[in-house]
């Protein structure tokens, strides 16, 4: 029986649920895997505040540097969140020459480069399944099944909270506020809902994922994002009746060029309903993955909440134990910055609303504009007039992100323009 | 760098594509994981026939023992499929120390145990990602992401001929005749479909699955399996009136118990239309796995086809490569035979087609039979009178199988009673 000691930075919602998972599956673990996984020690902000999780007291810390270099701890489990001091405990542990599994996004979006680096040199494990996709095993197949395999284009849907609200919007016809205040009612969206709704913390994982996928570093200030707090309940019901749903999408995709360039963003997307991402509803992430000989694969599962990230970080413990086991480790190892593609350079099929005077003419003007920036127009319909004027929607043919905003930006300047409101991009299109 | 030189064993469709596959994916795989992997050797049935593959033609031979004793190759990869020559041959290459990688089910559903064995015993890796659901990353998914999870079930749609006609029955109301002839000109089944569409293909399938998962060795005979061959346009209809659809479902279930009892069934299911399951179209694979702490996952993809499985193939052959440079392995290991729970004693809420003759106290006769057998309705409608009599649908509560069997047994009796159709069990149900 091998013995494995883990060293547990943080003990919020995913720390305790990761204590309690440890000692509840240890027997089978053991018996299964001859691996004897224990919880040595428990950094905790403050040992004054109560904890109701199934170790001892002798087992709580409120000094997490002693936790990364003890001799009594084998692998580190960061769960603490944050960048520090999380970021510093980890590059100790590592150069410490301990495994560190970790379930943080931010982290690694910011600073993944230069630990992949550490845990290179060290020739230890690095491990983060539960950064992405919570309980979805994306990270691993990643690394190892996609291996022999150039991944081209991945589209998640990695936020759960954005993915709630929209589903709501869709099934129930709800307005964004109300949509979101059930979110926050239900425990899906925080009291300040800003990372999520505007798609920061779907950037984080399009960071990582991009990273993991294509080889070179990505960091979350690369990252276009948009979020999903300006789609309106018309862009909902519009999407349905063209036979779409939309989705806040993190895209990553791998572009020609030499050296090639990966184009990394975050946006509410257009989704055929025949779609496999279409069908993720509620609280639930997916991630579609389009390779060369694999064809297009999607993993779906549970993206948040303290049990289903535990699993992941369980899982990867299991892995980091093996490989310490047998005195190997699998790192990214020293990654180059990666070539990343502006957002002006995408190229996409786009859906436009907008209201404009109800008079004749208007509509010829408009098309005009669209026709000086050689955007093509697909389809066009006339929604609804009412006092503000006449809505119109836009589907035009795959065209640039920059013509598009060039567009955008002479229709707002347009006499019998009243305003210009969503844009969402179609994915799947043309 | 470090060299893997490949004897492949079959140069089918599958053997094709992977010896091309290699070829393609060397200089990025070398540049990316330092592994130099080249094809050494491919044993065919006949070297008269000649082949599109870009090998050179001292490459291969006709004689596939040699391949798998010769010190020139390092992994042995087995793509020709059935049980022998296939078995002995693999047996035969773990003994001499060298890691296999298979995509053959039919040997895996069946010799299984005694080949985890010799793997075992050997200390080499025995892998079989692409035996069930091609390019799905689920084999590898079970052995390791959810190693530190105990999996409570999975459904599995697992075959895509059998996929692809209930999607076209489902999507233009054909008959299951003419779906399949769709199938059979499209290349989607065979002249002979009866592996696909009777269900034993997905029945070898889901002993693997079930093997793989529970740690307990299920060979295809275990498998209770039903096709598709009885399910009807009328069904399909009907399932869609209740909100559902039909699929072709490989279940596998731990039961509770000491020991703890397997199920591992095959047969179509009407799964909730908002199901992630009901929305895999067309050919396409997917397995819904149900964890513990995990929640449920999905993997969805290509089950099938020259280049997908041949990508997984690949995956597998890279992870034998960095164990065998690692020198390591992780094997199955030696297995018990599971204890498998007879489908009699299988639990499910029933849904029932059957014809009456149209006149006053049959429905009651026919209620009563059901209450015989202490199987409680949940719905009945009554769908059409034509000149054959009146066509009933019946939705149970949960039943136990046993007592569906009697039920309908003793209905096929019952005066009254013209004939007795479908039986398809509801997923999801109660």
């Amino acid at each position: 029986m091998h013995p494995i000691r883990l060293g547990v930075l943080g003990c919020g919602n995913v720390g305790a649920a990761f204590v309690d998972l440890v000692a509840q599956r240890r027997v089978d673990i053991a018996s299964r895997l001859d691996l004897d996984i224990t919880v040595e020690a428990v950094a905790v902000r403050s040992l004054a505040r109560e904890r109701a999780v199934t170790v001892g007291a002798d087992v709580l810390t409120a000094d997490p540097r002693a936790v990364v270099t003890s001799p009594d701890v084998d692998v580190v489990v960061e769960l603490m969140g944050g960048v520090e001091p999380a970021r510093e405990l980890v590059a100790t542990a590592l150069k410490a020459g301990k495994p560190v599994v970790t379930a943080n996004k931010e982290l690694l979006a910011n600073h993944g480069a230069e630990l992949y680096a550490e845990a290179a040199d060290a020739g230890v494990d690095l491990l983060f399944e539960a950064a992405v996709g919570g309980a979805i095993p994306l990270v691993r197949a990643l690394r190892n099944s996609l291996a022999g395999e150039p991944v081209e284009r991945m589209m998640g849907i990695v936020n759960g909270t954005t993915n709630f609200i929209l589903s709501r919007m869709t099934e129930s016809g709800s307005a964004y506020a109300e949509a979101l205040a059930e979110a926050q009612t239900l425990g899906f969206a925080e009291r300040d809902p800003t990372a999520d709704v505007e798609g920061h913390d779907a950037a984080a994982k399009a960071a990582i994922m991009a990273t993991v996928a294509f080889g070179g570093v990505v960091v979350a200030g690369d990252v276009h994002a948009e979020g999903i707090s300006g789609v309106d309940a018309v862009d909902i019901s519009m999407a349905a009746r063209l036979g779409h749903v939309i989705k806040l999408l993190a895209i990553v995709e791998r572009s020609e060029g030499d050296p090639p360039e990966v184009s990394v963003r975050v946006h509410p997307s257009m989704v055929p309903v025949d779609h496999p991402l279409a069908s993720v509803r509620e609280s639930f992430n997916a991630v579609f993955v389009e390779g060369g000989a694999a064809g297009e694969l999607m993993f779906y599962g549970r993206g948040a909440g303290g049990l289903p990230t535990a699993s992941a970080v369980l899982g990867d413990v299991v892995d980091a134990a093996r490989n310490l086991r047998a005195g190997t480790s699998r790192g990214l190892g020293r990654l180059h910055r990666a070539k990343v593609r502006s957002i002006d350079e995408s190229v996409s099929p786009y859906y436009i609303r907008m209201t404009v005077k109800d008079r004749p003419g208007v509509l010829a003007t408009v098309a005009g504009v669209f026709g000086d920036h050689a955007v093509s127009i697909r389809s066009m319909e006339q929604d609804e007039v009412d006092e503000n004027g006449a809505r119109l929607v836009f589907i035009t043919h795959s065209a640039l992100e920059r013509d598009i905003q060039a567009t955008l930006a002479q229709l707002r300047e347009t006499d019998g323009v009243v305003s210009v409101g969503s844009l969402v991009r179609v994915v799947g299109g043309d």
